[in-house]
């Protein structure tokens, strides 16, 4: 099916990131949702036939099964409605299962969505929380949560080709520099090389300013089958590559500054779609952390292994350069509220695509984009490309 | 599609029910699966294209994102890997998406499996960790838990249409009967309609024997594409119907004695099957609480409304009654390890219909088998309809 569209997206909502206090994921939800309807009159609820909802931990609210009683409450009648978990890539995960939805031909017209809701419990629950997304026997009981993980994979990956703990920081900076133009982005606020460099230790080589912040959010895609899309729509962006791939928890492999699932996912979408990665116009990558930034530029084949600091330092991912990478913020200044990220990443790639974007970090002209998913250290990987037709 | 086989099921697994201490959730998926694999010797774990992985609660084992784990260490290796949950029916939700993945055409040969490791924890920890089931606000910080709700629906099922204690206890004696039969299940014992009406108090009208036990389990399908499965096996089973609905959380609703998401799902099951309810030879239902089997009764056609209980106490729903109902012993006895229920469900029907159960409880000359899988008290509900050839 080498680059025919598997779907069309035709809207797309977006809660504002941040601390949302007084707002539970089911206010998040209806604030993406009422955007996505907005921006598209000519659907109604009624003519949905399926949510995808993807969320990292039923912890946060004390709720699992999300999906159903989120999709009744905003006014869709008994739809399937489906909570996937991947826990960071719980969005990218939603969007793979609502394509493979309309594959299958069962569903025309499905929504999307993430949401997670993190900010309603103390510091000391959340990082509890969080440490699910690491293997229970031996990265949990060993004290090695994702920080840690990310950590030993920026060591490694200074000492084998010489990265350097400003070009890591150089990721920070420009992603920051992205947000300060986003209006949702939930850390609007330019930074210097030298304050990712003398901010506090979270787990050397990795400082606070390394790391993308908790937040709350919600977003969603409105995804109909190609044939639909200019029925409903003027300006439909195709997805036309899809890829999924999975490994082991980081512990039990042996490479540290590669993640094979994200090779794969790459491969796979890439085949599909009939693009190389050279057609991209922009892509947002997985930012947990910046090592993760870096990484992913090796893995997506944006520069040679071992050169992806250096690519960073030399501004060819930035607004203007060559090949803009999280022209969002990024999860780590947009902000990275983890069921939601993956949603998040292609909203901006759909309103790129679209031109609804600032004009001051708007890519003139794009496209072809991509988006990078990742759930925990690489155990697993999805890769979009959209197009504009 | 209507009677078209969506795919073919042509192995399946299951680890024994119970308390099975020491064992992890991933040892409980690894004996499913070699009971899987051994059982089809022609497909090697090379061979399968995607897992999905239904889990209901990540609290039990406080790790999330288990799917690519699971997977890589079994030995599947980078293939897509997910977990989907919608609690109870977390297992039917991983069949689904599976049967989606095939539709799509993505995908040749899945394994859906599901999992719960529930006995490690004590018991008011589990209590907390299954009242994430459900709705926060008005559920949860009211003490209305599953058996609170549940014993709702039974006090006004009783009140509207005169449903009798004696006649809930009957589908637990019937369950419990046909659970001596299953060697894998939990609770192998004869009762008698007085041992329940004797036994403690949960949640006036229902009580302990009303109710089905928490235990460890894991189990898993191979599904295959139709045109695969004489490929690969002699005695491929079809499914030829695949249903999904939700609704609001139960607390939100007006009706309490019918579900409407199961019998939206049944709608479509059937439809797509070109079969109606009568042509069913036999049915596995959701009998979490005996209430939940009464009225399943009603809301899948086997009676008319308001007579589930005659209908339990009628013997028509025994092994050798007119529409055999949960031969496995059910969740009442077997067991209701949460995400892996629904998978249970479709491996009875799966080993009636290729006759691979043991003589006492075998459903003789059993061509077409419906699995009904319910999330909450009736927040999300799955009919699957399967056929041998």
């Amino acid at each position: 099916m080498t680059g025919k569209p598997l779907c069309s997206i035709i809207s797309a909502g977006c809660a504002k990131y941040g601390i949302r206090s007084g707002l539970s994921g089911i206010d998040l939800f209806n604030e993406a949702l009422d955007e996505l309807f907005e921006n598209c009159p000519s659907i109604r609820t009624s003519d949905v036939n399926a949510l995808y909802l993807g969320q990292g931990f039923e912890s946060f609210e004390h709720r699992a099964n999300i999906a159903p009683g989120f999709a009744n409450n905003y006014g869709f009648r008994n739809i399937p409605a489906v909570r996937v978990e991947s826990v960071s890539s719980s969005g990218g995960t939603s969007l793979r299962q609502g394509i493979l939805g309309i594959l299958s031909g069962l569903y025309k017209i499905v929504i999307c969505a993430g949401v997670e809701k993190m900010t309603g419990v103390d510091t000391g629950t959340a990082l509890e929380i969080i440490s699910e997304a690491s293997d229970r026997p031996f990265e949990q009981w060993n004290g090695a949560t994702l920080s840690a993980l990310n950590a030993l994979a920026a060591r490694e990956h200074m000492r084998r080709y010489g990265t350097t703990e400003e070009q890591l920081a150089a990721v920070a900076v420009k992603n920051h520099e992205n947000a300060l133009n986003n209006e949702k982005a939930y850390l609007r606020k330019r930074i210097s090389i030298q304050d990712v460099m003398s901010s506090r230790k979270i787990c050397t080589p990795l400082k606070l300013l390394d790391c993308s912040p908790l937040c709350d959010r919600a977003s969603a895609l409105l995804l109909v089958s190609p044939e639909l899309a200019k029925k409903y729509s003027e300006n439909p962006i195709d997805i036309i590559g899809s890829g999924e791939a999975s490994d082991s928890d980081f512990v039990y492999r042996k490479e540290l500054t590669s993640f094979t699932s994200t090779k794969n996912a790459l491969k796979e979408s890439l085949s599909m779609s009939g693009k190389s990665i050279e057609d991209m116009d922009l892509i947002e990558v997985h930012d947990a952390f910046t090592i993760n930034e870096v990484i992913a530029y090796e893995d997506l084949s944006l520069c040679e292994r071992g050169q992806g600091g250096k690519l960073a330092e030399s501004g060819a991912t930035g607004i203007h350069g060559e090949i803009p990478v999280n022209t969002s913020g990024g999860l780590k200044a947009k902000g990275h509220p983890i069921g939601s990220s993956g949603i998040g990443q292609a909203y901006e790639i759909y309103n790129q695509l679209v031109g609804k974007v600032e004009p001051e970090r708007r890519v003139e002209g794009a496209k072809v984009g991509m988006t990078h998913s990742m759930g925990g250290a690489g155990v697993d990987a999805l890769v979009h490309v959209f197009a504009s037709r």
